[in-house]
This record gives C-alpha cells, sequence and structure tokens, in this order.
C-alpha cells in the first residue's frame, strides 16, 4: 500500500444542529478536521496508507481527535506533543439562502508554535512515497511556515511527490510575513497543485485572461506552469453556489498540455459542505496514484460530490460509492 | 433609538422535529411567539428598541416567556400579570407535498381576559415613535378588542405612527362580532397597512379587479386607500407555494401613487415559514423608519426571505445579514 | 368496515439519524415494519379493519412491535409465537446523489421458521373480503412459501379478493427453490396484481416490448393478464431517480382492457422512501374497495406521494390529507 | 378475561428532560395521563381488560392519545368526542433536594364539558366486573361529577364492584360545590376505598386518632368504614419522602377486621415517581381480582415500587417482573 | 431595587451529557459561566439588580453569552468590546466514584487583554451599593489585576460594599506575579470574605489551628480578621465529598466575634456541583443586603444546596424556593 | 509494550436511553462489545498492546464495530472475514429496584460459525506473551469451542501466559455438548483463572465448603488449584447488588497459599454495569504483568469499580484515574 504524509492542523469543530442559529444552540457536535486531514482521511478510506504530522496539546480533547485518526486509519506515530490548545471554530450551518458562518478560534494552538526540528521528517517520510501540504500551513505562523519547508525540503531529497492546495485564508497570514513570499519557494517544489483563481491572485498576482471559463481556467494553468516548471499537474474545482444547499460542482486537470474536464454535477439537499475541497485533493492524489489522469480527475470529482452528503468535515465514503456515482448513479437509489 | 411598541398574545409554540408526525412524536421543541412579538423580535435584531404589550399569568412558563423576549431585547416593562393560562399551538412540520399543521389551543389565555385599564398605555408610549398591531389581536376576545382600540387612540393622540397587519384568521372572531365592524374603525387611524386579498375580503368586502396580480394588487390598494385614506402605505406579500419547503416570495408597496414592486426570492429548503409575514412586518417597520420606501420594501422581503431558514416563529438575523442578501448573495457562501 | 388480512414478515428497522453514515452513528431510530405489514397500517389510517398475519418470538422486542401495530389499529389476534428473533434491517439514509443502504439481518428469524398450521387461515378471514401478500413473503424460506400457499388457498376458497406486490428482492430465494416456479401458482389465484418489469422478467421471464415507456407498460399488462388470466386489475408503479431526496411519482392501472393514468408528481425534499410502494398497495387497496378504478389508482398515487414526508416504514397519513392532495394542494400550505 | 371500566380525565404531559427547569427547556417530552387512565395501563399490563371513558377533542393530539391507549391495550370503545382541548400539564422533574413542579392548565377542557348522556354506561359496562373512579373526576367540574354519579349508579345496579381513590387536588372543586357535599353520595356505594389521612380530612373532615402511624391508620380504616359501611376493603398508602429521588413506600389494607401490612420498600434513583398511586391502584384492583388480600397488597405495593423507576404516568411493568420483585429481587440483578 | 456589580471573565462551558468521557461525545451542551456571573445570575433570580463587568470579543460566540445574561436578567450596559477570543473550558461529567474534568482553553481571552481605563466604573458602579470579584480575576492576567483593582479602589471611594470570594485556581497566576502579593492590597478593601483554608494558605500563607473543624474554622477567621482588619463578615464553606454525585454542604459566618454556624445539608442524586460555591456567594450578598447574618448564611446555604440539582453553571432557583427549603422541606415534594 | 491476544465473539450492543423500557424507545445507542473485545480495551486504555481475534461479516456494521476497535487501540490484524450476520444484544437498562434486561440475537452469527485454520495463531502470537479467552467462547458453538482449543494448544506451545474468565451463560451451550466436557481440558492449560462459585458448580460441579464467605471463597480456590494444578492465580470478583444503581464491589487472589484481599468500594448511582466484570479482568492482566499480586488485585479492582461510570461494555479509564482511585480519592473531586 502507497503511504501518503501530510503537514497541518487539527482542529475541534463545533457545530450547531438543525441550521439552528448560535444564539439557539444549547447542544453543539464535536468533530476534528483540518484541510490535511481531510485530505488524509478521505484517501484512507480509498485503501491507501496516510500518516498526519501536526502538534497537539497533551490534553483529553487532542486524545479524542487522536483517537478518531485511528477510528479512520489515519496513521499518528510521528505527532509531536506540547503547547497549550488545540485550535478550533464553530460553525453555524445555514440554509437556503443563509450561508453558512464560521468563527476561528485558532490563534495560540499548539500547532501554532510548532518548530523546526520538532518532526523527524526522515522517519515519517520513510516507506511513503507522497507529501502532502495546504496554503493555510505557512499562514497559520512562522513556525508553522518553517516546518512546512523542512518537510518539503526533506521530501524532495527523498524522491516523494510534493502536492500542494492554495487554500488561502485572509484570516491567516498574521506574522509578519507576506503569502507572496512565504508560498513562492515552497509552491517551486512541488507536482500537483490544486489551484484556485483568487489564491493564484492574492499569492502570486496572476490574473488569467480569457473570455470564456475554459479560457480563464486554461490561462491561468498556463500561467501556474510557467511560474512553477516543477508542477506537472494543475487542478482546479469550480463551485457554483445556487444556494446553501445547491451547488454545482465540477474540475479540470492541466497536465501541462490538455486542459482535462470533468463532469459537472447538480448537488441538491447538501448534507455538509465543509470539507469538500479537501476531500476532492484526497481523492485526486488516490487517483493520480492509481488512474491515468482522467479518470483520476473524475474519480475526484465524483468522490468530492458525495462528500456534499456526509456530515463532518472528511469524506467517509469508499471506492465503491465513488465507482457507482462514476458509473452514472446520480439518482441516489436504495441499495439494499 | 426609536421604540416600537406593540399588543398582541403571546403563545407557547410546541412544534414535532425532524417533520414527524404528532402521532409519532414523543418530544416537542417548546418556544414562544406570537404575530406581534414576531414583529418585536425581528426589529429588535437590527437595533431598534421595542416593548412588547401583552396579558400573562403568574407561572413559570410565562416566566419562561419573558425570558425569551428579554434574551432578544424585546422590552417586558408594562405587560399585565393575571388571568389562567398562555395560549398555546401545537405545530406539525409538513415536508414537500404535504402542508404543515397546526392546532390553536388558545382559548381562556390570560391575554384573552385582558380588559381596559390594564395597560399605562401613556407610560408605554413615552419615548415611542410608532405602535403596531395585527388583526390577530381584536380577533381574540372582545376585551382584546377594546384593548387594542384603547391603544390605538392614545397612540394617535401621541402622535406614533401606527401600523397594522390584516393577518385575519378564521378560528378567531369567536365573540359575537364581525371582523368587519370592529377592523373598520381600528383600521382608520393607521398609516401603515399590510394587507391582503383574502383577509380584505373577509374584513371589509374588498374585491380587487384586473388581468393580471400587477393590477389586482394595484387595485386593491386603491380600494383600501379609498376606503381608510388616513393610510399612507399599503403593502402586499406574495408568496407561491410550490411545496412545504420551496416557495417564492416577494412584496408590493403603495405609497397612494405608485406601487413599488420588489425582487422575487425563490427559497427552497425552508427550515420553518412560521412568522414570516411577522418577520416582514417587522423588517418593513424598520426599514420606514430608517430608509425610503423602495429600500424598506426590499429590506423587507430579503429580510423575511431570510427567516424561511431560521427555526422558531421570530426571526434572528442581522441587519447585515440582510444587506448580504439583499446585495445580490443569494448563494449561501460559507462566510469564514 | 371491510376487513384486510395479510401475510408477511414484520422487522425491526434500525436507522441511522441525520444522513450519518453507519460508522458515524451512535444512537439508532428503531421502528417496525415489513411490506405486508406497511401495508395494512396504511390502510388502517384510511378507516379499513385490518388483520396481520406473522410469526414473532416470545421475546420483548417483539412485544413492542406488537404494539405499534395496535396502536396503528392492525389487527394482531392471530400472529403466531414462537421461534428465536425478530428478523431486522439496518438502513443507513442517504441524501443527494448517495443513496440509501440497507443491511438485511433476517435470516433464523421466527417468520423464516413458520409453517403449515401454525395459523388458523378459516379463523382470520372469517368476516374478510381481502388477503394480500407480497413476493417478499415466499422468497423468505420453504416455510414461509407454504403457509403463503396455503393461505392462498383458504382465501380463494373462501371467496375473499386476493392482491399480491410482486416485490422481487434478489438476497430472498436462498432455499432452493427458483421463483418462478413458486410464485407461478400464486399469482394464479389473484385478481389485484401491482407488478413491476423488473420482477416480471425474474419471477416469470416476461420481457415487455414497445418503444415508449406507456407501450412498455401496456406489454407489461398485456403479457401478464395472458399468463394469469384470473387477474383482473394489473397495476404498475413508475419511480425515477433524480436524486436520494428528488423522484418522480405515478402509475398505471389495467383493467384488463385498459390502461388508465394517474398523475405524475414531483416529490423533492423527500423524509422517507421506504415503504413507498407498500402505502401504493395500502391506498390502493382501500381504492379499490370504495372507489372507482381510475380515482383508486389517483388515492392510491397521492397518498403514497405523502408517504415519501412520513418518517418509518409506513403511511400514516389521513383520507383527508389524500383527497387534499388530489384535489391539487401540492404546495404544502400550512392547515390552521 | 375479567374487564375493568373507569371514568376520568386524560391529560397531554409536557416534561422537561434530564431535570432542566423550564426556563431552560427548548424541548420537553410528550406523553399522555391522568390517573384513571394510569390505573388502567397498569392493570392492562397484568392482562386484564380494560375500557377507559372519557371525552376528548376531535383533532391529532387527543389522536394521539388515543393511539398511546390502543398500543397499551386499554379499550377506547366507548370514549365520547367534542369539546374545545384537550387538558394538559408541565412537569418540572427535580432532583434531590428540589421538589418536582406541575403546572396544570385543564381548565375548559373537553372533559370539563362532559354531561350526563354522553356515555352509554350499560353497553360500557357489559361484560365489565369493575368500575373505577378518583375524586379527580367530581373535582373537575359540575359535569363530570354529574357523569361520575350517573356511572356509578348503573355500575352498581349492574352488580359491579366499585372503587375509588380518594385523590383530593386542592386546585380543582372550583365548580360551587364542596367536596364533600358530592363525594359522600359516591364514596357511599364504593366497595374499595383507596384512603389517605389528608383527603379523608379535606372531603369528610375526619381525624384519624392514635399515637403510632399504625394506630392511625387502624383508626382512619375505621372511621371510614363506620360512615361508608358498603366498603369492604380500604387501603392506605405511606411514602416517605427522604429527597425527590428517594422515598420509602409502603400500604396497608383494612378488611374490615384486620389490618393487613405490606412490606416497606426503600425506593433510590427514582425515574419518575407522578402516577405511583395510580399503578398501587391497577395493581391493586388486579390482586382483589385474582389473590388473597395480604398479597393483593403486597402485589400492588411492589408494582408501584416499580413505577418509580419508569418514565411516563403509567406502569409498565409486567407479573413477572412483579412477581420477581415480591420474591425478593429488589438487587436490580441484569436479567439475561 | 439594590444593585450588584462584578467583575470576571465570561466563559463558554462545553460539557458532555449523560456522564459520557470526552473520547465518547460527538456532542456537547454549550452555556456560558463564571464565577462573578454566576454570582450575579443567581442574586438577580431573587430580585436584586446586578450589572456584569467584563471584556467580550465581537463574535456570535459572545453574543450567544450576553444574550444568556439578558435572559436572566443580568446587567450587560457596561461590558466592554475587543480582542480575539471568548475563553472557555470543557467538562467531562463525572459519576459516583469518577471525579469530573475541567480543561480550562481560557488563555489570550478578550477579558485577559483588559487593560485599565476600559471600564468607566463611575457610570458602572451608579446607583450601586455593592461590588464583588473573585480571586480568579487577578490570577487572569496583570490587566485583569489592574482593573481589578482599579474597580476596588473607585467602589471603595463611591462607599460600596466589596465582597470577594478567595477561589484559588492553581493553572492561573501564570503572568509573573505570586498571588500573595496581589490578592494582599485587594482583601484589605473588602468587607466580605468567602475564605477557604487552602486558598488562605497559597494566598497569604495563613494556617489556622485547631482540634475540631469548628476550632479550624474559627482560627482561620480570626486569623484573616487580623489580617484583614477592614473585613466585617467572614465566611467559610464546607463541602464533604462521599462521591461525585453525593456531598454534604454546610458554611459557617464570621462577624467578628461569633462564629455563626448553618444547617448541614446532605445532597444525593447531584446534577451539577459546578458554580455551587458561585451560588452560595450571591445568595449570601442577596442575604446580607436583606437579613440578619445567621438567615443570611442559612439562606446561602439552602440557596446554594438547590444549585446542585441545577444543570449549568448558575443557580436559577427562587427565593421561593429556597425559603421552602429553609423550612425544612428536603424531601423533595412534588409541588402542584 | 507487552501485548495480549484474545478470543471472542464482538456484539452489536442496542441500548435503551434513559432507563426507558424497550416498549418506549424509538431510538437506542449503539456500540459494540463482547467479553473478550472489553479485557482488551480497557487494558490498551492502560498502555499494553493488544490483538483482538474474531470472525466479522463483511458488511457496514462489522466495519463500525473495527472502527471502534482502533479507536481504542485494539489490533484486528488477524480478524477472520466472513459469514453472515454480527452478533448483537438488545439492553434495557433498569433503574432502582427494577434490574437491567437482556434480550441476546447471537445466533448463526459470523463467529459462531468460525471453525479450525481460519486463524493464523502462530502469527498472531508472535511477539505476544499473554492469551485470554473467557468461557462464552466455547459456549457460542462447536467451530468456537474448537478454534479456542486450537488457540490454547498453539499459546501453550509458544510459552504465552493464558488466562480465562469462566463467564457461564447459561442461554450459551446449545450444541450438544456440556461445558464441563468442553471446559476441562481448556482450563487446565491456563494458568489465571477468573472464577465464580456459580460457574464452577455448572462446570465443574465444585462446591466450595466454609461458613463465612471467606472460608467459602478459600475453598473454591483450593479446590479449583487441586483440579487445575497449573493453574497460579485463582481469582473471585465479590459483587453485592443493593440495587440497580447500588452495588459493592471486591475480589480476592489466591496465588496457591495465600488469599489476598481488595478493598471494598461502595458504589452508587451506577452508570453502565454491563462489562464490569471484564474490565476487572482486563486490568488485572496489566497488574499481573507489572505489578505484584497484591497491587495487581488492588488495580483490577479500582478499575472495575471505575467502570461502573462509564457508559458502554468497554473501561476508558486511564491508568492514572485508577491510582487516583487506589490512592484513596473515592470522592469524585472536580479535577482541573
Amino acid at each position: 500500500m502507497k503511504k501518503v504524509v501530510a503537514l497541518g492542523e487539527v482542529l475541534l469543530r463545533l457545530s450547531t444542529k438543525d441550521h439552528l442559529k448560535f444564539s439557539q444552540a444549547i447542544e453543539m457536535n464535536a468533530d476534528y478536521g483540518g484541510s490535511e486531514l481531510n485530505v488524509l482521511t478521505g484517501l484512507s478510506n480509498f485503501g491507501m496508507k496516510s500518516e498526519m504530522i501536526t502538534r497537539l496539546p497533551a490534553n483529553d480533547i487532542a486524545e479524542t481527535a487522536l483517537m478518531q485518526m485511528r477510528k479512520y486509519n489515519v496513521g499518528t506515530n510521528f505527532i509531536a506533543k506540547g503547547g497549550d490548545r488545540l485550535g478550533l471554530y464553530f460553525l453555524e450551518k445555514g440554509a437556503s439562502v443563509r450561508g453558512s458562518k464560521i468563527i476561528y478560534d485558532r490563534a495560540y494552538s499548539s500547532f501554532a508554535h510548532i518548530e523546526k526540528g520538532m518532526i523527524d521528517w526522515k522517519a515519517a517520510f520513510k516507506d511513503a512515497t507522497w507529501f502532502h501540504w495546504s496554503g493555510i500551513t505557512p499562514g497559520v505562523s512562522q513556525g508553522a511556515a518553517d516546518v512546512c519547508m523542512e518537510a518539503i525540503e526533506v521530501a524532495s531529497e527523498m524522491g516523494l511527490t510534493i502536492s500542494t492546495d492554495f487554500n488561502y485564508r485572509a484570516n491567516l497570514w498574521n506574522y509578519g510575513k507576506t503569502p507572496g513570499e512565504v508560498m513562492e519557494k515552497m509552491v517551486a517544489k512541488c507536482q500537483v497543485i490544486l489551484a484556485g483563481d483568487y489564491a493564484s491572485k492574492q499569492y502570486f498576482d496572476i490574473d488569467p485572461e480569457g473570455a470564456t471559463e475554459k479560457e480563464l481556467q486554461q490561462s491561468l494553468c498556463e500561467k501556474l506552469k510557467e511560474r512553477f516548471p516543477s508542477s506537472e499537474k494543475i487542478i482546479i474545482t469550480n463551485r457554483k453556489n445556487i444556494s446553501a444547499m445547491h451547488n454545482t460542482w465540477s474540475a479540470v486537470l492541466y497536465d501541462g498540455k490538455n486542459l482535462l474536464e470533468s463532469e459537472s454535477y447538480n448537488i441538491t439537499d447538501i448534507v455538509d459542505r465543509i470539507g469538500a475541497g479537501d476531500s476532492f485533493m484526497g481523492a485526486l492524489i488516490y487517483g493520480l496514484n492509481y488512474y491515468e489522469d482522467q479518470k483520476a480527475l473524475d474519480f475526484a470529482v465524483a468522490a468530492s460530490c458525495l462528500k456534499h452528503t456526509i456530515y463532518g468535515d472528511a469524506n467517509l465514503v469508499s471506492k465503491e460509492d465513488v465507482e457507482d456515482l462514476m458509473g452514472g448513479n446520480v439518482s441516489g437509489r436504495v441499495k439494499r
């Protein structure tokens, strides 16, 4: 089994039930997620091995996060312990014309205080073939950025494929560096990039050109390829928000020459769209490891389409579920 | 801060969960509402001051209703105490092609036994600029009608703007008077009327004429204006029921000359439509106090559109939420 | 009141809440159902008398199933007691593009070990005018098939109308007989057949012919009528799955000459579609007893349309609810 | 099977969960009970036939009450329909040193407006051997008292045994009669009396004399026997409140000569004590029908002891459960 | 109505349900508390006016905390806004021999970053007669200690009575000062001290002397009185832990001469003991304002005894509830 | 880390909430347990390695059981896959004088159909030092008994310590063998025996002799030691049932010479006593590996005492929690 390693923060997620407003809620659901963990949870369900790298405080809340990782087959062997608190976020689930709201409370977390040398990257990467990180990680703190760069360098040396999800978050990047100066050299060592036009503008001041959406996507991919020549696959997902519970969803993959396009799905009655992008990334990593590009793209879109029907941050569907949807069963027939 | 006073009955609402039938429910959600209270709760969220006038029994259930009012910043300083019981209603939440069912159990309530002289209207209206009542209040009992007329007269004398929502309820008006003879002189003193064709027919035997919906609305407004010359704004909301969880929603405002029209919203995945009309009224009062007419109308429609996504009788969205929707964000994007 | 008797297995249903995956659920809803019981529960709500024939173990779980039957006015006077266990099934409620999953755990149940002579059919059929069974029953075990044949013979002798729902389940029929050899002589004695193209193929190797859906339906009905000359009404329901929570639903009835067609309903925001076919059958039996064919068909389609909005296996709507929908109220208006 | 008929009001019970105060509760449990119904539900579980006589409004809440009766095997064949509302009560479950609170909202109920002639007592009593009523019934309204007297007279004529539970409620008896003048002639026709010293004082101004508790009980029984010579068994239960969740519980039975005494139980960790007295009465009726007096008394005390462990108004334990406790198993061993 | 002002931190409390371990919980209850807020909530229920001084971030979680304060009649007119986050704590409810666990996550909160000058103390104290603070507040941060001292000085100048609860928390006091050097001059200006032997040792290195518990209490009070001559009442509560759900509870009050003793309560089946000390303090402040010392002490003990039966941080019982318990009703009788 | 291997059946447990009767429950909690799994879960929490051997069907319910094992650090590397169903049991939680009820539904399970050769015992025992089984396993079926004997033989050959818990279940042993003939040769190879007088009588017809409880325990141990000379430690737990929620709990350990005695704990307010014996066994295995006998016994008693406060089958407390209780903290103080 191929093994994927990821670096990122793990957060406690506290979400209201039944679309209640925060002010109405006297109880909240508690789960654990985070962009990179969501990626790993998703691909572990498809049968890959995974190893989550993060830093957690020594308390029972963090211990519960660890239990959830083990439950879903995510490796926890190289996690650093220390610091004060687990970051968390509050989620008010929207409905219809009312969007969901997220309140982050992740400052001063154990992960924000991670430092170079805390992780034994050589050991963590042993037997691994892939390293994944997202733009959230270096946005958290100088320490997190340092550790991310450290990981990228070791991974690069050891010959792992490196993937990134741009994942720009405006409320991060508060430690005195601009995203651009940090991200540039990190992305430069990646082979697989999950990009986006807004993030590309924020990080690298790239403006795609074109009249149609496809032209804009093609242009963005070409400009990114030019800027980051080591990139082999550049992927862009495309969400249209019709309401909080009705979206369309598709993606394109640029292999340096061609722009492959996926099917576009119409997703109504959305249960939980948090982590849909991460589920795409997880399924894409799986796909790029076991399928040719077009099928990898289709697999990733179908898998993340299904994520919208799963409560929580992480995608819990199986490979068979995804293949069923790819095979055209969008109808939600009862499986007996 | 401008202050709005309203008179009406407060009811305990007992609703089934997860679309269960009454016969399946072994637990019910408990909340407190009522047309005029819902109006005040909504506008308090936008930042106006409010004062709810009603009559409550001296027991812990009524005390809990008071706590909810305070929680949502609704004034409770002039509420009369006495009588036997808090009226209540049972709500079976429908779904899809099955409509919701309401069973009222409000007879013999403390409010139904309210009498003239129980409320110190002069004190209640001090510092207030607006008085609101709905057609439910005089429909409850002779006493409630008397107190409503008493309030209208004092408000009128003291120069408050008076608004009414016709709100015709066929299962009220059981105390020996016809709605028409009671409502006529009350509406005659109002400046703002939230009307409807069915209620206008029941109350005043008014039949609008016209070939198109807009013509019918224009006609109804003109006939009402003619009948009630003191009315300055006549408003009609327009709901189309596609299913129990999918409606369209818009409104028009007649200022004596022009019929202003709002945007029409397509509302799917409705969480709770009870109180949507009240949330419209609350937002309209807010809008008419702070905006010109067209924006007031647009604000009221957008606010009440959002109410459909909020559990409970009352609208709990903020001015920012409404402005966001008015600004075109109907897509339910996640706000981070 | 006319009385309908049915034979079938009663199952405990354990379903996840809020669209959770099995792996996320730490609690499950518990209810009791089964195709034939669902039929009876539905028609009891419309005011017919019913009597459920099954075999239950002597434990508190089965006792609770009995209580549910009594609650919903289903007769329990002729149920055999004995055997080891109540069959059960696990239901993972899907959403959107993810279909629901059912895991059956019904082998070795008390009903599977039913044997001829355990039921006093003469007594059970006294005062009854109708007997109903579905293809699930003879698929369970040789004993169940024997008892079903026994019932059909006595019912036939005693002049009851006999109805069947083909209800082919691929995971049954494990006791060494092919469906065809068992079903042939059972269906031969039925006057009312709820058929389906897939089941007709599996049971009787019948292939309808035609270019349009209507031609295919007509063809299937004619071939079934030819094969089973005693059949007086052949009915086919028609579901289109747009997503797990959005279906269309209609039916046709063939009276030996004409193919009557029902309205087609668009059902969004489905709450629970398990048992929808059974609710159709129940309402159809009611309709065929009290209405002419077209109205019976329309009643059955409207009733089962409403079932999609009801949690649980059984249809709990009233005749008034169905008539309201038949009268064109598809809009889910609030009933006060 | 012997059949017991009872007359009384059925109430919706709305209770807070997890010992929450009313002001904290956003949901309440909904069940149906009432003193006489609780008696019947209890004895139905032991295997007697029962028939509940009451008056219910024609709405879905009352329909749900009926379903609960059927579920627990209580007959509903002679219930009158009509009137406005089902009476209800709110229950705030106490804990430890905090007692439970009940807020009644039963005025103006359908049952309060029952009148003579609404019940066909001859039919209801056919095949019955026992009629039960409690002091709550005549306390509700003049109509309820009239119907209760009517029932007692017919029962007496038809030779049924008549039992009463004094059940004095200070917040009833508001219709202009004193309890004494109403109760006297009703109790005079009873053979079995569940009395109490406080109620005996309120109803009949009887003061027991004696130095010890036993002497007081003996004295009360003798005075009641003297006052009501037709009484054959007089029973007194004895509860000591140590905390809201810890009581002791015993009873005595006077047969006109001897004062039989039961075991005294120590009941900790009480789940729900509402209806414990009713469960005693139900088990006593069962016991007096099938056992000699001492065993009947012991059975009644043990059964009602178990009621304290059952959520809701009614006792749901089986005869085997009671016999197990009577046999000395007070230890709550796991039954596998 | 007399008005009490308090300064302290408000925390979100996230607690597991039904005694689950953190690792089992997929949902948590959410409430808002904090030592000083709990004091105010308790005394507001008895009918005093109150004003809570704290600092809150500008987000919907803090807004919900504000709503809870208003609901329970706690004044919120002088609360500072700003900073990053609301402090929070996780509570794992123990049972029997397993104690509850609290995990604090309050570092870096808005309140921890409060600074002198942020609160208009003169305005806040207008019309007030009492100021309360606890040892938690100066333990939080230098800023909190500065603001607390600032408040004490203004209160002292304006002639308010000042009370303190020692409330030593070992996991606070991390900002470079020892508790002793900070507390000394603060306590020196207090008239009412809720002390404890452990806290007195930690803060002031005071060791009581004596052979019996009463002698030790007397000694501690005398030593405190000597150290803090301005103190007029020194109070010590006395909890004995028999299990997580069974405690005894009493208190003594030293008025400079005599040691008054309260009744000792035996509290079984505890629902929630968090905040019991705060509820004592709140009731004591009420008592000292309206009663003589012995009754004030008894009232405070009885009130806080009842707190053990109330879910959440704050005491929600009424004066009547307390008086009922003081009157000897420890038995938890049902109040109808 | 030392590794313990166990063989046994894994069951789905469906339990009612809040002490409801089965007939009241519309939802049940779902967890996974089984005697041997409970033993491993408990000792994994203390930091030992474990490996669970069982046989599971290939469905999502069994997959969820696997996830729970991983979550709690129980090894799942040698589990056989196949068969039809996961066994299950229903648990009705009792209260006070009402005992809990268990309804087993475990016949025909995947584990019941396990056969010799399905498990690679040599591989499973690699690196392990201990093998545990209970009397439930050979009671399930001939196949389970064969596999258990097979495991014992390999473990014995490979030099592992073998422990057994007699665990006699009267409703097993249905496959044609008497417990005695099967158990004799299995127990003969064990070094550690958790015995009981009832099981010793059922299995081996051993009657202890003595006047006091201690003499009876000593006698039982001596007779067992005589019958099974290879046994090195014989342990007996001692539960006294005061009510369903109040027990006392202690144990003795016989080392071939002396009878060591533990402290006796008084456990009130029990949350869940299912699995307490298993938690004792798990903690005993841990203790015997790391402590001398007396401390091992004390550790096991304290650990299992804490189990009574934990919902579910398995003990989830840490070594620190146990040591805290052993250190005398029986009072359930709040740990901050």
